[in-house]
């Protein structure tokens, strides 16, 4: 019976969308999943901490549910594994870095004894079910990365993760682009491969490309203290960094936690190698004269509680940013951090800061194959068909039509939406049944308890505040005790208002007055009166639409 | 006596920041502005329309202000004149198309009849007391432009304005650069050059260059309908997008309120042609076929209400987006901009458009001046003393190193905010004693009104929500009579947090019992004392901090 069982293909993450990449295989009465990660929230999520793939179709399916593989460790591929994990256990299968880089997330939330971790290496497989998972070893901006060639009862699947064409890693191994030629000859069915940098042209530049950049940069600089805001996830360009230090004769100091979390898991795990009389904790760099020092720090996106915003605003525990210092942003602005960048930028430079960012030195690459590589990868893989992953709409578009361009039918490449459902079989493909995806709001503690009904008033209240008015009415009769009292937060300045606010009062009294002279007693309806009442009134007078909140009380 | 006065000049807006410039120049009694436009509201102005200068120290000088002489009519640099005028109706000296817009806006504020236009055009001059003030033809992406040379009794000060070089201009002549010379010839001792695009090497291509470059786009959309979204300033875009509709045998519909005004408005001033029989209104559109039809319209930005959004998301009155629609997105992102624009552009897509934007075809060329085109004026000027203007810190400072770069001495270069004020005599130049500057919030009809304080609250409210706690006690002895009643927006989903706001309820009776066995009365005491019980429950359970605001009524 077996033959005639399908292959459902899905993402709960990642597909017209940047971020919680997540993609789903379910054959029969097993699920496996690869990636399980966040998405930084839009802008209209006011107070979101993090964005997340919905999980009720695996909760529906929790007896299925067998395993999640990872591809690398980036947040957007791990980042929602604790939240996952608190509610199926499932072995998790990566590469020693990856894990490594989990372990220190699941600590956090006290999930590490219970979780079941299994380290893995490009080459080997993962029997699971009637899954078989070939690691294969590619190039990012993270070290240890792998794609996964999937083995099914209906073929070959291969996912390629995160990936760059790197010929010249700084650590590790090149990507392995024979074993991809191998698995082109053995018959590649289905490939899912990252779109994120599909609308540039050309190749990528390797990693190493920066390290003649940085040493050119440190010898132009020999009296300058120096500074470098990166990802912290990137370890073979903090290694470049030191590297450069270690030539130049500088020591080097970690700030900001999310780096000195990464840096030290990267070189417990020899990741990343930083000579012992290199390294300096951050209280000994006034120590040390400007020219004896490196400061390699996060904050390269202009987040505002990073180390680098808060040394530009001066607000920093150990550094303070002298006129001179020279600061070297090497990364690029994930769209929307623009603003935020420039911010952090005019501030450094407000201090006398020498700031070079990629827009004038090639201070960053990017870990994304452009156009050539990601054509590089489909020859030789020669799937039958393509499912571009990984990208806003217009990215799995772009893909489309590379892969038409390649000579791929159009038939065969299919632009999805999470939850969409791909069927494949011995035979052929079609398009299944959707399944529940969408996205969890994480704020604080709660994951999911805000929706749009939380959001909507969110939405309103930070844009026109809000009016409160109290009314104390008497139980039986209806009439009005005391009150109303209105109290307002967020609309206009209270103290330059006094007439807004008295007129607004009466307005009110006049208004329930009217409702007892009407006998109306029921309190849901002298609420919207009182509401219509001073919308119509504040908007007539301001133009703007606070939130209003009449409260009746009774006694 | 006049010898010893001393010129100011200061900048109310426009250093430091991107928009609402306008600079201004004081000698002994009198006061002349350059220009008072808009900056868009920045990420942290919840709720807020507009941003304008601070107009304090103008009305601190009322009777010295005398005239506002206008370099074009972008919105950032005329959009704030009518709350100028509204407090100061002085003269206010523009050419044609700048004053045609600018009436456009007096007229919807109700101000028109009683403003003071003069029209003014290159070459022209007008003596205002000390000032005499001579209209320099330049270039940009807004068609008669001018630079300002303003001779005053201690010597020349050049404003440029907004411009590029552009030999080949789509309509009107070219910058005037001989008359530069003339004026460097003159001797010019202070230059206010604009810097937005200082970090860019080489020249802006002309406006021109974008011709063949649409009609190639025409040439391979024979088929399809064209759409193109452009900034409704830009009228020589919009002359070039007619020109290539009519060779194309298509007809033109202008979508988009802002971009109605503006053509119309240039094209009964004569600055835009359009043949009678290429211009349809929005409604004949369906007569049409698609091949023969192109929409110009608005929204290049991403921006929520306008036509372009409107279409994306199926809510436009005539405009149905369908598949095989070509459009053409003719600018650059705004930075801030590129996620709004990201989301237009998918949406387009998803609705079957094929849509081409600046980073695949070159559809967009600045009007700013590159690195060469800001040498080449500092080339022609010569310029004792250099103010760069326009521009965030890092541009005034790139803009100064420009000039020492080119020779000009460190100290002869000014990188100021706005209030500093440079004084200039017949000797030389000194910083003066700064004058009150800022920014104005426009929220609704309010001007200034809002402050910190209302954005404080907003940003409070926008991230955690509310809870609103109400205690009815009596007047006397302080005990509690009814509540606490608790409502909450925008903090949790009310109904499937039944628990959490009941156990809040309790604790806030609890703690009202102890201030009655303690016998506090004082009702601030009270309310902080409920305030601190919330907030810590909360925190602790959902870390978050929703704005708690305890209200007592008596009776």
């Amino acid at each position: 019976m077996q033959k005639k069982t399908k292959l459902k293909v899905f993402a709960l993450g990642g597909l017209q969308e940047i971020g919680k990449n997540m993609t789903a295989f379910e054959y029969g009465n097993e699920i496996i999943a690869v990636d399980c990660g966040i998405a930084f929230p839009q802008d209209d999520m006011l107070g979101i901490d993090l964005v997340i793939p919905d999980f009720t179709y695996l909760a529906d399916n929790r007896d299925k549910f067998k395993a999640l593989f990872l591809t690398h460790g980036h947040e957007d591929h791990i980042g929602a594994i604790p939240f996952l994990l608190r509610q199926f256990n499932v072995p998790v299968y990566g590469t020693r870095l990856t894990l490594g880089l989990l372990e220190n997330k699941l600590r956090e939330h006290n999930l590490l004894s219970k979780a079941k971790l299994h380290t893995v290496e490009a080459g080997n497989r993962t029997k699971c079910g009637s899954f078989n998972i070939e690691y294969v070893r590619v190039t990012h901006s993270i070290a240890d990365c792998v794609a996964l060639a999937i083995r099914t009862p209906v073929g070959m699947v291969v996912h390629s993760g995160d990936f760059k064409v790197d010929h010249t890693p700084v650590q590790g191994d090149t990507i392995d682009l024979p074993r991809f030629a191998e698995l082109g000859r053995e018959g590649v069915k289905l490939f899912l491969c990252e779109s994120t940098k599909i609308d540039e042209e050309g190749y990528t530049l390797s990693e190493r490309h920066l390290g003649p950049i940085f040493s050119k940069i440190f010898e132009d600089s020999k009296e300058q203290r120096i500074m470098v805001a990166t990802f912290s996830s990137n370890i073979n360009r903090i290694q470049q960094i030191i590297d450069c230090a270690e030539k130049h004769k500088r020591k080097v100091a970690i700030i900001g936690r999310s780096m000195e979390n990464a840096v030290k898991t990267a070189s417990d795990l020899g990741y990343l190698s930083i000579p012992k009389n290199v390294a300096i904790e951050p209280h000994e760099i006034k120590n040390y004269t400007d020219k004896q020092i490196v400061i390699i720090t996060t904050g390269s996106q202009g987040e505002p509680m990073s180390a680098l915003s808060r040394m530009a605003t001066a607000e920093h525990r150990f550094i303070e940013i002298k006129p001179k210092d020279k600061i070297i942003i090497s990364s690029s602005p994930i769209p929307g951090n623009e603003r935020s960048i420039n911010k952090v930028v005019n501030e450094l430079m407000k201090r006398g800061a020498d700031v070079i960012s990629d827009g004038q030195i090639e201070v960053h690459v990017s870990g994304h194959a452009k156009r050539e590589e990601i054509k590089l990868l489909h020859a030789l893989l020669k799937p039958r068909y393509l499912m571009p992953i990984h990208g806003e709409f217009r990215h799995l578009v772009s893909h489309k039509n590379l892969a038409i361009e390649m000579g791929m039918k159009k038939e065969n490449v299919f632009v999805l939406g999470i939850g969409d459902v791909l069927e494949l079989n011995e035979k052929g493909i079609q398009r299944g049944e959707q399944v529940i995806s969408g996205q969890t709001l994480v704020d604080g503690l709660g994951v999911g308890d805000v929706g749009n009904i939380v959001l909507r008033d969110r939405k309103h209240l930070s844009q026109d505040g809000l009016m409160i008015v109290v009314i104390i009415m008497e139980r039986r009769r209806g009439h009005v005790i005391a009150g109303p009292d209105i109290i307002s937060r967020g609309f206009v300045y209270v103290r330059e208002s006094e007439n807004l606010m008295e007129e607004a009062r009466s307005r009110v009294r006049y208004a329930l007055i009217e409702c007892e002279d009407n006998r109306i007693t029921d309190w849901s309806v002298i609420k919207s009166i009182v509401r219509d009442v001073l919308k119509e009134y504040l908007w007539q007078k301001t133009k703007r639409s606070p939130m209003i909140l009449p409260v009746i009380m009774e006694i």
